[in-house]
Parts: C-alpha cells; sequence; structure tokens
C-alpha cells in the first residue's frame, strides 16, 4: 500500500509499505490511490513516538490525590487503589492507555507494571507495540517460578517483556542480582527506576555507603545484564562518577520532565552530559498518576524547555534532537519498520513547541492503522 | 437562552445567560430545549481563560529562529520579520491568533504590539476581548499625537487599550513618565515588561543605579499611574525590596513560563512569595514567536509543574490555584459575563493536567458562541 501526498523534510512524498516495512520513499506521484492506499495530503509524516517509561494502567488513577505531598499521595491514595486491582481492571486500564498513545502519536511503549498477562491482551487488542516489565520488589522471589519465566519468555513481534527491579531501595541486593541472572539467562533487558530523589541518593549511601550506580556496578548488575541492555527511568540525581558509570556502558537513561517536576524530584536532567558520555537517552511519560496524560509531543516540548530554562540557553536542547530521543533515532525510510503518525505540523519546531498529541491525525503501526481521528 | 445540562463543580446544572450575563444558575431541567439553547451534556463549564501578556500578531512568526541565540533570533529573524508587517499582515495574524484563543477557551487577552487599529478589527471580527497595548520605544514622543489620543480612548465593550512602554531598557525615563501621565490623564492602564532577564537588571543597576522596580517608583511613574493599574510581564528577577514595592501596590505580575523557559530567561517565578506580598498574579503565552501557541491550559500545566519542579514541593501551585490565576477569579455565578468554555474534564485537575487547548469543545464570549468544534 501507499501512502500517498505526504510532507517529509518540506518535500511532498509516497511512501510504499509492504508487509510492516517501509519498501520506499519517492516524490508524491499524481496517479489515482489504489484500494487501501491512505491520502495524507496536507499532513507531515513522522516516525512514531516510542514512550520509554510509563506505567499504563495508571490512568486508571489518573488525578488521584494530585497536588498531595508524595507520602500521602502513595500511601493514601494510590498503593491502596492499586490493592484494588483485578486482571480486568488491569486490562481495562491498559487499553485506555494504548488508546491514549495510539490518538497522541506513540507506537512503542516500555512499561513497568503488574498483571503482565492482562496488559499483554490489551496491547495485541490495540495493534501498539509495547513492551511489558515484570515489577518486582524484595528478593525477586517470583522469577524461580517456572510460569513467570515461560510468560517472560513468549515475546511476539509486537508484545515483549522485560524484568523491572522497582528500585535500589525496594528491592534487595539479592533480589537485584537474581533479576540480573535472570536478565542474562532469558535474554531480557532490565527496566529500572534510578536516581530519581535527592533521597533515594542519601539513603542509599547511608545504607550501602555509596550512590545507587556505584551500589549496581559494585555487586555486579551492570556486568552482568550488559549497559546495552539496561533502561532507567528518571537519572536525575547523577554524579560525574556516575555519570562515567553510564556513559562508558552505554546504557539508557529516560527522562520523564512531567512526572518529575509534578512530584517535586527535581529538574536538573544532565541530558548533554549523559550523551557526551556516551549514554543513550530516550524520554518517556511515567504513568498517568504522576504526569497525568501519554502525551509524548508535550514531553518533547517540556524537557526542551526545562532544559533551555535551568541552563539559561535558548540554543540547548533543540526541537530536532528531541524528536530524535522520542522516535528512537528512527526514520522515514526504506527498511524501517512502518511505525509512523501523522499530524499538520511542518517542522520538529512546529511539532515540538506549537501542537500536542491532540493534534495527530493518525497513527500506524507495523503497517496498519490502529488510530485515525 | 440557557446552557443546559453541563458539569460545575461536580453537579450537573442549566446556565441561563441573558444580554451576555449568567443570570442563573440551576440544577439541570429536564425539559426539552429551547431554541438558541445549548446542550452541553457531557460537558464541563468553566469561566474563560484571560491570556494576560501576549503579542498577537506575532503568530505570523511562529517557528521563525527557533533554538536560536537570543540575539540572533532578534537581529536575524523576529526584527526583520516586523520591519515587512502592513496593516493587512497584522490584521491577518491577530484575526489567526484570536481564532486560536477562541479555540483553546480564552475569551480574553491583554497584548501589547503596533497597529493597534488593524489588530482592533480582527478583535471586533473575532468576539474575543481585548485589550491592545500600544508598544512604545524611545520617548514616546507619538503620545502627544492627537489621533494616538484618540485611538486609545475609543474604547468598546469588547476593544480596549493601554499603554505599553516597552521595557525600563528601551524607554527613556523621560518616555517613561510620559506615558505614565497619559496612562492617568487618559485612564488608561501601562503594560510593561519588568524583570525578565537578569542582564536587564544588572544594565539598569548599571546605567541608573538601582533595579528595575526601584527605578519606576523613584522617578514617580508608580505613583502616576497607581499599582492597580499596572500589568507587568514576566518578573522572573526580583528583589525582596522589589517584592514589596510591587506587593504593597498591589500591581499585577503576568507570568508566561513557556516563554521564560525557551527563551532561557529564567525559571524561578517567585509566586509565592508575590502573592503574599499582596500582588496579582496572572499567566500569559507571551507571543506566538516565543511561546509558539496560545494555549493558556498548557501554561497553566506548565506553570504548575515548574513551581513544584524548583521548588521541590508537589504541594505548590495546585490546579486550583492556577485555574484562579488563568481566569482572573471569575466563576461561573449569576453576575458574571458569559464568558465561559466547555470541555471534557471534570475537575481543576484533569483540566489544568491532563487536558491542553485542543480538547476545548465550545467558548463563549458575552454569551455569544465565539468557536465550536
Amino acid at each position: 500500500m501507499t501512502l500517498a501526498s505526504v510532507i517529509l523534510d518540506g518535500k511532498v512524498v509516497d511512501v510504499q509499505i509492504e508487509r510492516g516495512i517501509i519498501i520506499g520513499v519517492t516524490p508524491h506521484n499524481e496517479s489515482p490511490l489504489a484500494d487501501g492506499d491512505i491520502d495524507g495530503r496536507g499532513l507531515s509524516v513522522y516516525p512514531g513516538l516510542h514512550n520509554m517509561h510509563t506505567h499504563s494502567p495508571m490512568v486508571l488513577f489518573r488525578g488521584l490525590g494530585d497536588d498531595q505531598p508524595l507520602d500521602r499521595w502513595l500511601n493514601q491514595y494510590i498503593w491502596p487503589a492499586e490493592r484494588e486491582l483485578t486482571d480486568e481492571r488491569v486490562y481495562e486500564g491498559s487499553l485506555q492507555a494504548c488508546r491514549e498513545m495510539a490518538s497522541t502519536g506513540t507506537t512503542y511503549f516500555n512499561d513497568m507494571y503488574f498483571r503482565l498477562p492482562a496488559m499483554a491482551r490489551a496491547v495485541e487488542e490495540s495493534g501498539l507495540r509495547g513492551r511489558l516489565g515484570l515489577n518486582i520488589f524484595g528478593d525477586a522471589l517470583e522469577l524461580d517460578e517456572s510460569e513467570v519465566k515461560r510468560m517472560l519468555c513468549s515475546s511476539t513481534s509486537r508484545v515483549s517483556y522485560s524484568i523491572a527491579p522497582h528500585s535500589v531501595y525496594t528491592v534487595s541486593t539479592e533480589g537485584l542480582l537474581r533479576c540480573a541472572r535472570a536478565c542474562r539467562e532469558w535474554g531480557l533487558p532490565m527496566h529500572i527506576h534510578m536516581s530519581e530523589t535527592e533521597k533515594e541518593v542519601t539513603d542509599c549511601i547511608a545504607k550501602y555507603g555509596c550512590r545507587p550506580w556505584e551500589l549496581l556496578e559494585r555487586i555486579g548488575v551492570l556486568d552482568m545484564v550488559g549497559g546495552t541492555h539496561i533502561i532507567a527511568a528518571h537519572c536525575l540525581h547523577l554524579s560525574p562518577h556516575e555519570i562515567d558509570i553510564i556513559g562508558s556502558r552505554g546504557i539508557t537513561c529516560v527522562h520523564c520532565p512531567n512526572s518529575n517536576l509534578k512530584l517535586g524530584s527535581g529538574y536538573r536532567f544532565p541530558l548533554t552530559e549523559l550523551l557526551s558520555a556516551g549514554a543513550t537517552v530516550r524520554l518517556g511519560t511515567d504513568g498517568s498518576a504522576s504526569s497525568n496524560n501519554l502525551d509524548m509531543i508535550e514531553v518533547m516540548k517540556v524537557s526542551a524547555l526545562l532544559q533551555k530554562g535551568w541552563r539559561g540557553d535558548p540554543t540547548a536542547a533543540p526541537a530536532s534532537l528531541m524528536m530524535t530521543l522520542a522516535t528512537g533515532g528512527h526514520t522515514i525510510a526504506a527498511g524501517e519498520a512502518a511505525d509512523l503518525f501523522l499530524v499538520d505540523a511542518d517542522s520538529h519546531s512546529n511539532l515540538v513547541y506549537a501542537t500536542h498529541g491532540e493534534s495527530v491525525q493518525l497513527t500506524m503501526v507495523d503497517g496498519r492503522v490502529v488510530w485515525q481521528r
């Protein structure tokens, strides 16, 4: 099929797609559309956005306990609500989240939650791609259960898995190592919250005598998993030594500015420093309980504004860099998966700074339209 | 006419409107709608948003020179573009801006630009309310021209005027005083950029031996105009003494977080401190050349996130306070003007944190629908 007459880098082109793959991008040809072709006249085409850190079922808790202190928010609102969840509710929440993501240009998301089979059902139904991280607390004993291993090793082309120890302050060192071993043995990435708050760092120093990334290095987690298989959300409070650890190993840090600001966790994400050190940086919304929506276009804007703001430098974090971070560097080109969206915004600047997710007109994953306004 | 079946503070109500004024708000009555009534079923009603600092024709320059250093942005992009403007282009830009504001829930805006008659024509046509500030540089000699006085004194119910000396670094003290005298004699407010950058403050100290607000006080501008008739955009870089000056006189400070961040001007807007001192605080987008859109819902979100973020306090700047700042404290109640909007967001939290301007379904000014999705 052909996605006809769309704007790409200022030119009007036709995008040829076969079996979920872009097989050609050619100057627009005025020949009549065939059955199944899409007329994208007037709209620009961009590679699909990747929401690299979220807890999608938490759309169910959107707005719950907003503007409350962090401990009251967790203890009185979020955790009691999570205790009431069932597979059916998690499925409903995931499906609602997938629809919101599809409608705002996201084609892939990297999640961390519970009840993964219910979530997987929603992802399959939505048409999106998702990597579902099994959230682990304590000693990670569930990884010894054979049905857990079976589930985590059952990836399809659209639903894959990761092991997601919650953090260094909620998982024991034994638990972290058990997660790391399972990642290596089962060929899965690790998804973890790291260096989100100043308190996490000072508590880690008090308990272990070192900072969180130094702990992961010391106990062997980083070597065991391999840096390029580690996706760490937040990474706000990093020492120069930790930036070296992250950068030299090519670890992925996911910046979630809306959540970090809203929870008062911090705002000086070391974007330039991490990139210079060799780290991979990506963007995420975090769950809708803390960021309140799943709009990656908004995340690009807030990320760019915040970098410019705290650095006092209007040239920091330009719109084109935000698109690279948000798409993982994918492009609209032959050989790429046909994961893309259409929007009336003819430049990275207009897309990032002037629009929102609601401006997206059509989203495609694997060559199939998963959402259309 | 009746705006029927809308959600207000969690209740389903009917809003009765006559001659542009809300005359009653009553529990929803299931009787059939009359001609001209509006069925707002399922939508929440909120008072219209006030964009208290913008340069509306600058939608024409949206995206121009984004991500460039400030001096290059002004000298190579914005100022050359402004020199090419005509009345017709200013009218077109204003009209486009008014439509964007109407479509995102804004019912009133406070502007600062040139070619005001062209702008006034656009405001009248759009149905919005606007206060148009005549932008003044240098010695303000144009205020001696009788046709300028005639224009500035020709307010209607929807289009009013102000005198808008650009700043203390682009207008002479004689010019500032000439503006102040005209404000007092003609009964007009003053609209000015103040304390936007650190450089503005250090330059003022170097030139005048005092900070910008101390200068306005010392030369008599504040006494002459009266604090409650002064609307100052930005107010980012304030000393405690300046906060006292602003607060004790009840001056209005307009926070424009998107513009301040994007231009790298600063991010620590002293919201709590200004409110405690007695100042009025309002919100604005600034022009679309620096903020890239005119979405006041986005401004509320970024304002709230930024306060929470730099203060490290998730309880700072709650959603309900943002609504008070963005609406000037207006409510949906008998006696208020029928300036309002409808949106699918049933709480301040959902409105501020989860939606954007594109979510607005209908906007009304003076009892007339000015925009409907």
